[in-house]
């Protein structure tokens, strides 16, 4: 920065870039095998159906236009009939809110729900998109722990008793990433039951939802309580360069939204709305396109947490891999994954540490793996490149 | 709202829906000619165009992945030339910085730029989706008059003189929305050098550059100082639905808004942007593109001006029209525009009040008309109906 450039605001300091997204750049090295990344596979989304329904949408001339800030209209019907078979109710179109993909509802969120010094509960570990988000907004941060039926619920019962009241609770029910677990559906419902006797918000950030394996993951939190503000989007079941995801919220919270989304970017891409209004209205194809993927990705979920228990053993504890793109494993022999990872590098393979994920505890015995874009030969390959690190 | 629904943030407080884009809601009417809007003309968007690079990115799977937080390469390398051409200097690539439309460069900057108490110069009238960033940013506003030249350079000279220290000077530089002028050169000297007297910054905004009828627009703004960020799109020359718009601004500038983009919706579409990538590279199908953009934009834009000069005569000072979208019309009999819109409406014909961009006046006795997508006769027939209103 020249003496005279002018000066930049105080919202920049202290705040880094994404320590996951910095560490996608060091190993993208074509000799190491990355499970670091948190993408979807790209050789498994529909490129053939989306360019179909590109060119058919291209046949209208509306659709290079600007579109509503709440995004196009038969796309929210689409997701407004979706949603409504998902949670058991009518839900009216005033309710659905379309935006640049999950985060950018998470980042408005942050914006129409808290206040600066707002109590957000958010679990451990978290989302870091989440976290960025509502640090952002100048939230105070409580972190809950997650065990195998995701968030400890008690845990917030016990800080609600103490006196705290936050604005805002925020879950990734299902799949979580990082770690791998799903809320039971008895949490779900003791969740939404605080949510109404505190009078707090929830925030059902459910990208991974569709990506069950074995079974659909449980109803969701949403269907128990209308404090809750569920999140979804396309960018894991098609795919993320159509930027669509969605909230189904209270009209309120979604003409709130409405307000600060022209502020933020006037509206979405009609182009890219229609395409995945197109391809998500197609139940046929959708279940065939998803059984699909959910096959792959199960059978990659399967060989990876296969091969971390046969050749890790008892050094490590992982989770099931019951559905979405990760595993969980956390180190029971004292490993450290954050001095682990230069010399698993050097040998070929790369994770992320848990400590990435981390709010309250360092998290330093864990990792997270990523199944979705090597196959079954080559996550085992991995695995033995990790062993052969920790040797 | 239910009495037991959570609260809501203060931010939403006095916040409102723009005042244009409800009363587009009510001009929708088909027997309404509606000069009210702020569209550039879907029928000369370049639908087969975008068709064939849509067909073209989509036959690689990369392109439906997730992108650069600063923009697909390919495009910012197509941008860094445009700019550099245009700015005289080479651009690298790390001053280039893609965003959702340039109101997403506005709302970043916002945060990159602003503390709260901040003060912000901006022009009156104002393009109101400024105006609700820099409110949103908590940022105190003073506003300076335009003339026939632009913004009045002297009176922020003489706000400057007093001792005030904006930290930053927002201009919409060519063809102004809504005031219809474009800054003089000496005008553009003159901002440019009080910028790096007094270190502030300076937004030039300017999604109509490439609009021009007669003759190109000035020399940017942005090529007299280091200290001017400059804001371009691809929306009124190509389509808004790709969503794309584009930032010239410092390094660190650029490194401040990656770090908010990530938090604010991850990244832009890899779709999209290719398709913009491929259009903007190919100079001589874009020159002939723009070249009859320009022609049929710029017969409207005489057709509307000769009508409101030959049918209002010394009852209103209009603007010439030079390029961009938008005439900007002064009654000098008293009309009060606010009052005589419903009757404009019953008469056929909508517009924007003045008084929709004000910022510290009342401009009641101002109207914006947009010709972009009428016809020369429907414009003429629209100015009869104003006429018939006034009446």
């Amino acid at each position: 920065m020249s003496p005279h450039t002018p000066p930049l605001s105080r919202r920049l300091d202290g705040l880094q870039s994404s320590a996951i997204r910095d560490l996608l750049k060091l190993t993208a090295r074509p000799d190491i095998i990355s499970l670091a990344g948190g993408l979807p596979d790209e050789q498994l989304m529909p490129r053939d159906a989306i360019a179909r329904a590109a060119e058919a949408a291209l046949t209208d001339p509306a659709r290079l236009q600007y579109t509503e800030s709440a995004g196009w209209g038969p796309l929210r019907e689409v997701l407004a009939a979706r949603e409504s078979a998902r949670l058991g109710r009518p839900v009216p179109l005033s309710e659905i809110f379309v935006t640049h993909g999950s985060q950018q509802a998470l980042s408005l969120l942050g914006e129409v729900l808290l206040d600066p010094g707002a109590l957000v509960v958010v679990e451990d570990p978290a989302y870091v998109g989440a976290l960025q988000v509502f640090r952002a907004a100048g939230a105070r941060i409580e972190a809950i722990a997650l065990d195998a039926e995701g968030m400890r619920v008690d845990a917030l019962a016990e800080l609600l008793a103490r006196g705290e009241r936050p604005a805002l609770v925020h879950t990734v029910s299902n799949f979580h990433n990082p770690r791998g677990v799903t809320m039971s559906a008895a949490r779900r419902a003791e969740l939404a039951a605080l949510a109404e006797r505190y009078g707090f918000w929830i925030v059902e950030d459910d990208p991974y939802g569709e990506l069950w394996f074995d079974r659909p993951a449980p109803e969701a939190v949403a269907s128990y309580s209308p404090n809750v503000i569920r999140l979804s989007s396309a960018s894991k079941i098609l795919a993320p360069t159509l930027r669509v995801g969605w909230m189904v919220a209270p009209d309120v919270v979604c003409r709130g939204v409405e307000l600060l989304k022209q502020g933020a970017d006037l509206c979405g891409s009609a182009l890219t709305q229609q395409i995945a209004a197109d391809l998500l209205a197609d139940e046929g194809w959708l279940g065939a396109h998803l059984d699909k993927v959910r096959g792959i990705y199960g059978e990659r979920a399967t060989a990876l947490v296969g091969a971390v228990r046969e050749r890790l053993g008892e050094r490590v504890v992982s989770t099931d891999a019951a559905g979405g793109m990760f595993v969980w494993v956390d180190f029971t022999d004292g490993t450290d994954t954050v001095e682990l990872l230069p010399r698993a590098v050097e040998h070929g393979v790369a994770y992320v540490p848990g400590s990435a994920f981390a709010v309250s505890r360092s998290l330093r015995g864990s990792m997270r793996l990523c199944f979705t874009t090597s196959d079954a030969d080559t996550l085992t390959e991995a695995v033995d490149r990790l062993v052969a690190a920790t040797a």
